[in-house]
């Protein structure tokens, strides 16, 4: 059995349910997940873009909230449209790097979405992350210091660069032996992959 | 119950499973399905788009052949790479418009499909076309000469606008009532939105 990777950007809305589902789906087929937080922003710009491509391209994204919404119902994922989209996760995903082997990971991963996409709070700040933190029994003060050191702030730029080497191209994705798979609607056949190597 | 309107586009990748997989899928619910074709080139063009984006995001396109290789492995469809992408579709959208309401239109759309996707053949011009509908049992030279005519043009466009006017900016699409799904991969929730109206 192959363990399989989550690629995830915090101000990515389809991740969401993905960080929702992903916990009881692997624990059903004993697959390991493999938290690997990273930023959209950096492989966006190189394919042009400046902001996210649901704003950007006004269609897609009135279809993404109103499927989001749809999605949330079906599996009962809490939800509310945040009042600003996209917000930005640089300090969400570097504590989820810094804590990546640690067990709080997958937990802290669910609450900064929930904050975010359930809450409406505004997960860029440190506060927010502080008492997701405190809320977990982290010590957040010495967690923040550690996810904003230079080693860290380098972890993470490594690990955007190492997706894009992957070719991935959005969040969520899910990577089983070097193979791509893209998007929540993936996550059962990117478990079902890992399960049968 | 509510009828399903597929919405498909025959340069469409994705569109290829989903016109495979409509048919068993609907008579097994008792859903029935309306053809619309329509072309995706003004749609991509009103986002900037003069190419398919697949195309002109290279990281995206390598992954939707691999995606699309994988889904056709799982479904048991036929595939082989077409050597050109995309082909264009104009007369065989021209073709299923003006058969829309005749029983055969299902049939000669995924054949189309699969001349495209598992046969490499050049479905743009009138031969390949021709060919099917023969197969077909279906008189080519007074169909083409129907699709040809100015009346079902400005049929195809006028589909096509609508497209745009239901909030439709790739294919498949499928819509129920109003309601919008985007991509083979919603073609199971569409139908039980059908089902349950």
């Amino acid at each position: 059995m192959a363990a399989l990777q989550f690629w995830f950007e915090f101000a990515s809305t389809y991740s969401y349910p993905a960080a929702w589902r992903i916990g009881s789906l692997t624990a059903a087929s004993g697959v390991a997940v493999e938290w690997r937080p990273f930023l959209l922003g950096p492989i966006f710009h190189a394919q042009g873009w400046d902001d996210s491509p649901f704003n950007i391209y006004p269609a897609k994204g009135r279809y993404m909230w109103r499927d989001l919404e749809r999605l949330c119902a079906l599996h009962g994922i809490a939800w509310r449209k945040p009042s600003r989209f996209p917000r930005n996760g640089l300090l969400a995903a570097r504590v989820a790097c810094s804590i990546a082997e640690e067990p709080c990971c997958g937990e802290f991963t669910r609450r900064v979405y929930h904050a975010n996409f359930a809450e409406d709070r505004e997960i860029s700040g440190a506060e927010v992350i502080a008492s997701i933190l405190d809320g977990l029994g982290q010590p957040s003060a010495d967690v923040l210091a550690r996810a904003e050191s230079a080693e860290n702030k380098e972890r993470l730029r490594a690990q955007t660069e190492e997706a894009a080497r992957l070719g991935i191209f959005g969040a969520p994705s899910f990577v089983v032996d070097g193979e791509l798979f893209w998007g929540n609607d993936r996550l059962e056949t990117a478990i079902e992959w890992a399960r049968s190597r």
